[in-house]
């Protein structure tokens, strides 16, 4: 594997605000792991569709993947078992408040993934990225019950290579014209925050249960550090 | 208008976990004011991509819209004046932990909004679909130095029409099943907050400038209420 997603593909080669662009392996990676969903992104008899999910990354020596599951049912996935996607995620880090509206933008760390998602039907390597979708956020998997066979038949589970890959990162000031600098207007950055919040049970819940160290150490953190 | 976007069409009526659909008119405007991020596909010649855009949404009489802009160099919306899109605007709002994977969830609000976006030319509606945008998280237009003939001659700016649009939001405690109720798992729900920090001066601003109040007044609100 390289350091670099840049040699993949033309067709994830950043073209508008190219300085923004990252290509580096261990960044893409960095703003995948800080993201919650992925906007998931097909083609359909009625055009693009663009649907929020869950998902997860997979390292390994022959190729990294994004993963995402639905269940059986879902139209979107089943349309096609080798479906090309693009998987989206986006991370908001601020609003960047410039002196003309023109050069107004946000600060946000994004990644953009496109390629061909195949269905994962081994049984064991289902499990396995199921796994690494579910503790994507925090490891959750093995505090719970393990998934039943019906669990299992119901999802389907797809996973799209990670070579076609690109990143945008924006975290600066805003940048204004020079005839404005000495103008009356205001610029700099309003930051976003987002965190965890303490961890409320279910209302099920017919006894004391604790909750698992993992899902308690959320409470209080940056929740895409 | 009607109050429900129900009959716009059939392809936005929700088939996955339709009990959390919402197609209230109400619902998605106040979804769709909470987001601040849009995630735009599209179909090209090299499959389908998903880019995150700034937006912003009109409503009138004759119909609401969602208007997104970019650079005219933006090779993505250059593609077609009529270009059939999918605007998707989604707000995660916790961590649901099941007693078991299968029933891992998160609670969230989500937008689909898909039809054909057209190009906004004439100037004075340029003028105020752009003001829209800048305007959709703090009103920071009126405090900026208006734009000039030549911002906007580079700035294209797209309205999609929000017939076609479908919300799905998710607010509770996990489903898990009946024979999991008693086992030894916790459940419940880790909520996720995203707020708005202290404006942060540019580091160009040659001297002191007043933050604008519609600035200032973002430190510490919730950014998605």
């Amino acid at each position: 594997m390289t350091d670099q997603y840049r040699p993949a593909s033309s067709r994830v080669t950043v073209k508008r605000g190219a300085d923004r662009a990252v290509y580096d392996r261990a960044e893409v990676h960095a703003i995948l792991e800080a993201g919650h969903i992925a906007h998931v992104g097909v083609e359909t008899d009625n055009g693009p569709i663009v649907l929020p999910m869950a998902y997860g990354v997979s390292r390994s020596e022959t190729g990294d993947e994004v993963l995402i599951h639905g269940s059986v049912a879902n139209a979107m996935l089943r349309a096609g078992r080798d479906l090309d996607v693009c998987v989206t995620v986006t991370i908001v880090d601020g609003l960047v408040v410039a002196r003309t509206p023109f050069h107004n933008s946000m600060n946000y760390r994004s990644v953009v993934v496109r390629g061909t998602a195949t269905a994962i039907t081994d049984a064991d390597d289902k499990v396995a990225a199921l796994q690494i979708i579910n503790d994507h956020i925090a490891p959750i998997w093995d505090t719970a019950r393990a998934p039943s066979e019906s669990d299992l038949n119901r999802t389907l589970v797809l996973a799209l290579p990670l070579a076609e890959a690109s990143a945008k990162v924006r975290s600066s000031d805003p940048f204004d014209e020079d005839i404005d600098l000495d103008g009356p207007h205001w610029a700099g950055v309003v930051p976003l925050t987002t965190t965890w919040g303490a961890p409320t049970n279910g209302a099920d819940l017919r006894s004391a249960r604790p909750v698992p160290s993992a899902v308690a150490a959320l409470a209080g953190l940056d929740a895409h550090a």
